[in-house]
């Protein structure tokens, strides 16, 4: 490891961020529903966000920022209310919850970037908003990636953070990070660049390298590629999914480009950061109880073995399964059997941890049902699906299907 | 209408057709595991079969018999091991039940039909199958309609049946019918015939009209496309679903052929039975509270209106809000916005019965939550989602996601 983790690391912990995290009034529940972080020195900005088609006014605004290749100085972000079907007057509330940061923190709207994560479908109570970004302003500090990271959740149980520094040509250059999301997970974020292309998890990531825009674009891909793009909590798309990634060049180090050594390591580092979230964030998933590395191989290609795994880490009768430590392995079978991927059942192996469950398609012989049982009674699991002798391979995170989530998702709205 | 609905009808109510359901000793819970229908005379046989790639024993013994176009004289139908994913000694298995039953009655084994359901990669014991098939032979009756439907069920907690008569030529033909089926439950079955082509539901239609092979294939076809293919309930694919309509020619009606208002009257009557029982086995289904009627309408095409109402009826949040209560139509908007149909937001209305919830993507301005919330109280409800002014559209029966769904299926195989 080419990096150091930090204690208590979080959005503040590189050089010129500072951050808040208030209570504004969104939340019926009296929690923190407003995170401003801010750079002090202008920022390089690379970011992902959903592939849904109702992709919420907030997302649509960062959307426009990122393209337009200007530094940014801000990001704003509101628990309680997602702005998502809000139509023109949504559009205006993003602008406006930009601008009016901007004013407050003095810079354009335009160097400003806005989330919102919550209920779809409600307008944002604007008068609300401008007082959690006076309070914010106000509370601004060096010392507050806890409270950012409280100020973002939703029905997340813990806050979630993280920070790692590395050496990059002899100078210190740190990344820090925090991430929301428990429901609604199933992210298929898209890069944000030139190329119009198109994930509600937030993830926000702070660093002082000095970094082109392109090489910080390729560092975040590589990194959402084997991280939040490979969750799966409950197989809902949102339509808010945000990753942002801010460089502020502070560390003074000689600018990172593609295609170099120090790329290498700075995307390393990035994507150790983007894997300890994603994996908190299934941790915490609603009402989750078992985390399960689900790994599929031996696909043709790489898309078959991800449709594969999807069919699994969606289906409802696999999930249950897992909650109750049941090893009725025919649910994960006949999950891989409706994924409409081609695969023929002799020649598919499935494995919990190191006990063989299933061989050439049927039971393992040797192996007991309490074996398996005993894999499933832990709280994290991997489960192994080899479905023939190609290259295709995917690893997903997921979980499984509580009393908790329908509980949480059944009460959520009213 | 043009047909009478009997009734305490099944699959006894046409002429010469007999029945049994009985205990052979599968269920730990000592419930009926075993049933037997057979007919008199030789019947014409149609069918449809999953499209799981986990094809089970007894769905390949069936496809084999099928389409070997020769008649069926019987089906044997156990529940409790679904005798899928068990290989060699499976398929042995399965010939073996249908060779043990023909012996029993006096035909030959390819003209029985062998069907399970129950715990997948579990092999079937033998022993205890012949016990059931020989005290089902005994109890062999044309009153049994009830006795055999009551066998065939697993997590469902009422048996499902039905029955029609109608007038074909001067003649009265019946069709009866028995399903099976509240988990496990997206079928999308294919039509047996010749062009080898390939959900666990079961259904068994028994009629006595004389109809032509292909004139029975699209009358089963036309009603399982308006009918079962139209139902989810968890929305994993069975390795075994099974549609059989057998047709023993005892009305004595002239033939009913292709292309003739005859096949048209005779299946509406099937369609009608195939509905009412589909609409059965989604309120029926594991721990459901709400049946859902959705409609998507004002798509490009039926496959685009189809993709969207599965990933609506497939979502977990969609599901567990109405199991809520809930207004929150976001969830809905959101599921549509993941289906990877592409749609415009700005043209998307939703209505929940008679009230207008979403219009050209924005929350309908005039209805009250209340009034959404009134709506879902309702034990059974329409949700309709328009999504542009295309031909294309779909209905899907389907419904919420409840504790008790999670409590069957975290507990169900241990």
């Amino acid at each position: 490891m080419e990096f150091q983790v930090l204690e208590n690391g979080g959005v503040c912990s590189a050089k010129g961020y500072r951050a808040a995290g208030v209570t504004a009034g969104l939340k019926v529940s009296g929690q923190p529903d407003l995170a401003m972080v801010v750079s002090d020195a202008p920022a390089v900005v690379a970011a992902a966000f959903t592939s849904n088609l109702f992709a919420a006014a907030p997302v649509e605004w960062d959307r426009k920022i990122v393209r337009g290749e200007l530094p940014v100085r801000a990001i704003v972000v509101n628990s309680g209310v997602a702005n998502a079907c809000t139509g023109t007057q949504g559009a205006q509330d993003a602008r406006a919850m930009a601008a009016y940061t901007a004013e407050k923190i003095g810079c354009l709207p335009e160097e400003v970037l806005v989330s919102s994560t919550g209920v779809i479908g409600r307008q944002l109570p604007m008068d609300v908003i401008r007082h959690g970004i006076d309070l914010a302003t106000e509370a601004l500090s060096a010392d507050a990636s806890q409270d950012a990271a409280r100020a973002i959740m939703t029905t997340d149980t813990v806050e979630k953070r993280v920070a790692v520094s590395l050496e990059i040509g002899g100078k210190t250059v740190t990344i820090g990070a925090m991430t929301k999301g428990a429901g609604m997970i199933a992210p298929q974020m898209v890069l944000c660049n030139n190329r119009p292309k198109q994930a509600t998890m937030l993830a926000y990531f702070t660093t002082d390298a000095k970094i082109s825009r392109t090489a910080l674009q390729e560092a975040l891909s590589r990194a959402l590629g084997c991280s939040f793009n490979r969750i799966v909590v409950d197989g809902d798309t949102s339509t808010n999914d945000t990753m942002v990634v801010l460089a502020n060049g502070l560390a003074e180090n000689a600018e990172i480009h593609r295609e170099t050594p120090e790329l290498d390591a700075f995307a390393a580092a990035l994507e150790y950061c983007a894997q300890t979230l994603a994996k908190a964030m299934v941790m915490d998933g609603e009402g989750v109880s078992k985390f399960v590395e689900l790994r599929v191989f031996g696909a043709m290609d790489d898309a078959s073995a991800r449709q594969i795994a999807e069919a699994i880490a969606r289906s409802p009768l696999c999930k249950t399964a897992w909650y109750g430590e049941d090893p009725n392995w025919g649910r994960i079978l006949c999950a891989a059997g409706y994924s409409k991927v081609p695969l023929k059942p002799t020649q598919v192996d499935l494995d919990f941890d190191d006990v063989p469950v299933v061989r050439s398609g049927l039971a393992a012989p040797g192996s007991s049902e309490a074996q398996m049982a005993a894999v499933l009674k832990k709280r994290s699991f991997q489960v192994r699906l080899c479905v023939g002798a190609g290259p295709g391979r995917c690893v997903l995170w997921t979980c499984d299907l509580t009393h908790d989530y329908v509980k949480i998702n059944a009460d959520y709205h009213t």
